[in-house]
């Protein structure tokens, strides 16, 4: 029985996993920890687990947790993580971490963006960036897995296989993203507030998003040259959900559809969770709503020279906490898809 | 393996119950029928399931579709469930029907509410009423169960404790609740339409709505006596919830809400989904949405000498599908309780 | 030229009354004060203001602002108008208040439910209960009125001609209302946050809510009965809207539905902003959303031998900010319509 | 005093102009023309106007309602409008159409985008192209005004100043824009049903959306070069607001975000509806919603060497209802801006 502690547990993140994986039976959260509702039962926190999980949360003791469990997932802001991660790893535990914290390869990019100083720079190079359909094999015996930030899952995947056969340029890149609002995390701040976010859709982060170069140190990585991107998140009145439309400059201007459909097809060939739509049909974020699954969908626009994909996910799914439990499966030697392959909720 | 067909399966009851059971490994979904989309996958009805349920609808042909299956769940309109259940009966099936045809002992009661006449009044008293907290042994060896009304349920299982125990009269019963929008079903009419429905909260139905005479059998079962209740249902914007307030004449003005509280504790004390919530705190519908638990909420207004109980489920869940599979379950020997313990989905 | 200052201006209430007077050519609002926007300009709180009103906030120095306006509304939490409005009025100033502070005859009755000392209880008689329906002569020369509770307009207005018609008995009244989340004001609070009201419907304040001592006065006063009313509010996920589901016990069970509502036509007969729909028609939010409206519908459950109002309106219109307008008309001498004939916005 | 018909009154645009001029003492709707509630009062259409505007609907006999009116705003779908116009024309009337029948200068790219033939070719060299800012001139005197679409006027107006200027590329123009649902229109298709729509987000009409031609002509006419912009629309679940994500290629790579803002302050100094915002601050779509402004923000990503500008509008206000008011009132003589300055509704 695998024994599993989250540290940061009672976020929107937090919650998801333990709604993930309350009922395993390979698996058992031996340790939810919460600074803000230490020595409260996690199901009065959230009392949709009333019955279900109504553990009390520990507080953010490492070394008392850390002998709770051996591998966890680390739900935490960034500079926050770094503090944390390397007593854990001392302990030889294992861990899957959501902070930007880990990656990034450069950490000059990282401090730049993210404004502060990183205080386990050693640690980078030993950090694996969880993204199963690119580094599946790393993440089977890493340590410490980054969990990618949801834009950036959305996008990379929707980009990869374009880049990677050349069919597209890696300039010009254009991402038009929305988010759902539990992408905020679970904050009272005015901002997040029902009356100001009801029935309102805007643009945010304009220019200066810090999923940004997480996407541009990905592409480059697949392409082999420096991406820059022009990306611009928006905020939907919705809880859940995360959709990127991506414009990209063809390679060549006869390509059709179809053919571009192929190489994704062919790409994803053994992927279980990244679905590629068949002609005519477009991504909806509640088609993969609570679900681990990525839908891509691929046009052509013939006038514009440009290939328009379409890709949507699940910001607390695929986007982070489900993305989190497809690397557990795979770094604890589980079958990949246990316990994430429920569809969607169509309501 | 347990063989089951769906009879009306593209609706949202339908397209629940499919999500429910997809990947339960005890019994398979082998035919999914509807007349508008026969002959298409239920995939692309609902793309959701794109990958994990991609069977082709079968027509309304029931000669047809009976050999496929050994139980059926119906999800049809009422007066059209008549039509089609005493066939399948014939054949051996047994069946959960999720229209109102067979809720009445009385069929007079159903023709004046429902304003048709009933096809097979003969199959009436062969019918169990498919609450499990009153009737799980009929249930078990029933052929032909009739999934209650959502109204019905989160009205009755709030009412019964307090009724049975005489801790209130049967008189001057009010129940004002409130449903998600999904409860009308899939439909195309402008009511419906969402520029209509959304930032609009309103009462419909109010003292007409078919569910009141259901409420008032359970509830002159349980005490013996001829129960009229004032009943009004609104419509609330969001997809999935219910939940009633019900206000009750106390016969005792000093009993306290904790005295309350253990009776209905007492009386659901080996029930698996219904949640009787501690002093102070209330139920609220996202807490059971997606799940099939029913949450209770108790308070004593001294003043007025009444009880109120808040009741909440989930209209899609513990109002219609997840407790139709709570039936079948029973009925075909399950752990009762098997695929049913999910959380609600907290977001 | 009226000149009106709003105290208390950047809560919702008070960016409402900006909203339906800004264009108004027969009074300026001369003054807005803000304890947390002192010193920025009311289009940088409220950027849709910006290019109609970009006033800089004042701060709440009460001497200072004084000068500037003849007219007050206060929009403060109750316990802080009592320590502003006596300077006010000693300054010769007519107000109107948003709090409960001078709502109530008897200041016990508030001090018990608003769990604080009155500190200003000799004004007490001298303010007047804001509703132009029943108190339209003595609105017009008070210098003190207390705009009413959202909840208690709704039910009031709901109520009065059946009670004082004698059609329903003072007892056993039953309310059930819902309101949208504005209701609860300009708040960061995370029970007010986006994820954690969408899709969500609850109950709160049951047994206990303020507004019930309020509406027991008023109907008290209309019957020359002591009123104890079961009230039970309901939070809506939308931003504005109210409805209130009045259940009244029939005094003459043979009374129809068009009776009644002869006797609701009659009793506002004279008033512009109570519809009463025809027969077979019910109120919804959205009808009255943005307008000073309140539009009420009349069923007869002769069953049940209860009569069904349903009225609603808009918290933020006829429950408080237009409704304070209507009293400022009133008071200051102009059409009592004049701005507020403005229809809900369907949209 | 202006005598003004609505012809198609009944859509959601057509209900907007009503709510916008019903209390106008300077015009009146003297006919208000529905094929489908022909006969029945608008206020039962839409009972929001109850005691406001309870006109009866006239049916669509065109020679009948001519008579009633002087100016005509036709709120029809394409293809309908060309055979009603010509016969309002002859009479000497005075138009404004919402539908794309007249917004195209060359008929072929019309029929090509439109799937039909325009059966009123002759028409297209008089109609003008309703766009205050760009063509007041001609609005004034003009007898066939063609009301733009939504998505043209919030991209046009977005990317004018900058194209103008030649402060960016007429190539490589990527929109990445976002609806509310009643852009759709009042219609009771499945798709718009309230659970299709709520908490999901889509992009629809990639590379085919008609607005395409309409957003070409107009920007190709300003930089004398033929533009082709790449276009992606989306459905947000709210019921009014737009907002279009623009990326441009800037010409020059060191200009800064204030630079190109003084050139867009510059070009819309005399516009009453355009707010350029101050550095740092960004659109939302409920600032403007329920009324006729636009506001737009600007961001130049340096690395990206773009600029970004993201403009919002009410589909039902600057792009539709309020935007025809606005050239009606430019037309008629009157005060361009009268009835239409009013706020958004922040709530």
């Amino acid at each position: 029985m695998l024994r599993l502690g989250i540290i940061g547990a009672t976020g929107y993140v937090g919650a998801e996993i333990v709604r993930l994986l309350a009922l395993r039976d390979d698996m058992k959260i031996t340790t939810v920890v919460s600074n803000s509702f230490a020595g409260q039962p996690f199901s009065e926190v959230y009392p949709s687990f009333r019955g279900i999980y109504d553990e009390i949360c520990d507080g953010m003791d490492i070394d008392k947790v850390a002998d709770k469990a051996d591998f966890f997932i680390t739900a935490l802001p960034h500079g926050v993580s770094t503090t944390v991660i390397p007593r854990l790893l001392e302990k030889g535990k294992r861990i899957i971490d959501h902070s930007g914290d880990f990656r990034f390869r450069d950490v000059k990019v990282y401090e730049e963006w993210y404004k502060v100083t990183h205080s386990s720079p050693e640690l980078v190079s030993r950090a694996v960036y969880g993204l199963p359909e690119l580094y599946r094999d790393k993440i089977k015996n890493a340590d410490l897995v980054a969990d990618p930030g949801c834009y950036p899952t959305c996008s990379i995947l929707g980009i990869a296989p374009a880049l990677a056969n050349k069919l597209v340029s890696h300039k010009n890149i254009v991402i038009s993203a929305a988010s759902g609002v539990s992408g905020a995390g679970r904050k009272s701040d005015l901002p997040y507030a029902f009356c100001e976010v009801d029935e309102n859709y805007k643009a945010y982060g304009v220019v200066n998003h810090r999923h940004t170069p997480e996407i541009e140190q990905e592409l480059s990585l697949i392409c082999g040259e420096e991406v820059i991107v022009s990306f611009t998140p928006h905020l939907v009145p919705m809880k859940r959900g995360m959709l990127a439309t991506i414009t990209l400059d063809l390679t060549d201007a006869e390509i059709t559809a179809d053919e571009v459909r192929k190489a994704y097809l062919d790409f994803y060939r053994n992927e279980p969770f990244v679905r590629i739509l068949p002609s005519g049909q477009l991504p909806q974020t509640k088609l993969v709503s609570g679900s681990n699954y990525i839908d891509i969908g691929i046009s052509v626009d013939k006038r514009a020279k440009k290939l328009i994909i379409i890709s949507a996910l699940d910001n607390l799914g695929k986007g982070s906490a489900s993305q989190a439990i497809q690397a557990l499966n795979i770094m604890a030697g589980f079958e990949e898809t246990r316990g994430l392959l429920t569809p969607g909720l169509y309501l």
